[in-house]
């Protein structure tokens, strides 16, 4: 069993208003050291057996193609 | 300015409908090696000037405070 972690982030260009509400929220409670806060998500996925070059392969495919929406998103696949 | 990144998972023991919705849709595009998903947030925060130990520390709280819910929830802080 392996495991790859699949994190999918907003464009820089992309307005992000959870990030704004995070931060305005962060600034209301006193941490006024963050200037500015992205929110995106994290997926862990098991994969069968050893990962193999090729079971990377789908994984990044499968990111792209239902994880992230490529057109407003950013991803990284990375082996844990 | 220096990134912390905050990463916030359901705890093990939780279930996770939105990771079983995932791995459904998944198994029905053919991704039949992936054995289970979890998805989780993902949080950059940009931190104003360099990255003491105490603003570290501060990430921390907060992120215990705010960004997840530690009766469910479990997170990780990494400088990045």
């Amino acid at each position: 069993m392996a495991r790859v972690v699949v994190d999918v982030m907003l464009k820089s260009e992309i307005l992000d208003p959870q990030g704004k509400a995070v931060h305005g929220a962060l600034h209301r409670l006193g941490f006024t050291d963050v200037t500015d806060v992205r929110q995106g998500k994290r997926f862990e996925l098991e994969v069968d057996g050893e990962l193999t070059d090729d079971k990377l392969a789908k994984v990044e495919e499968l990111a792209g193609s239902l994880l992230a929406n490529p057109v407003i998103e950013d991803f990284t696949v990375t082996p844990a």
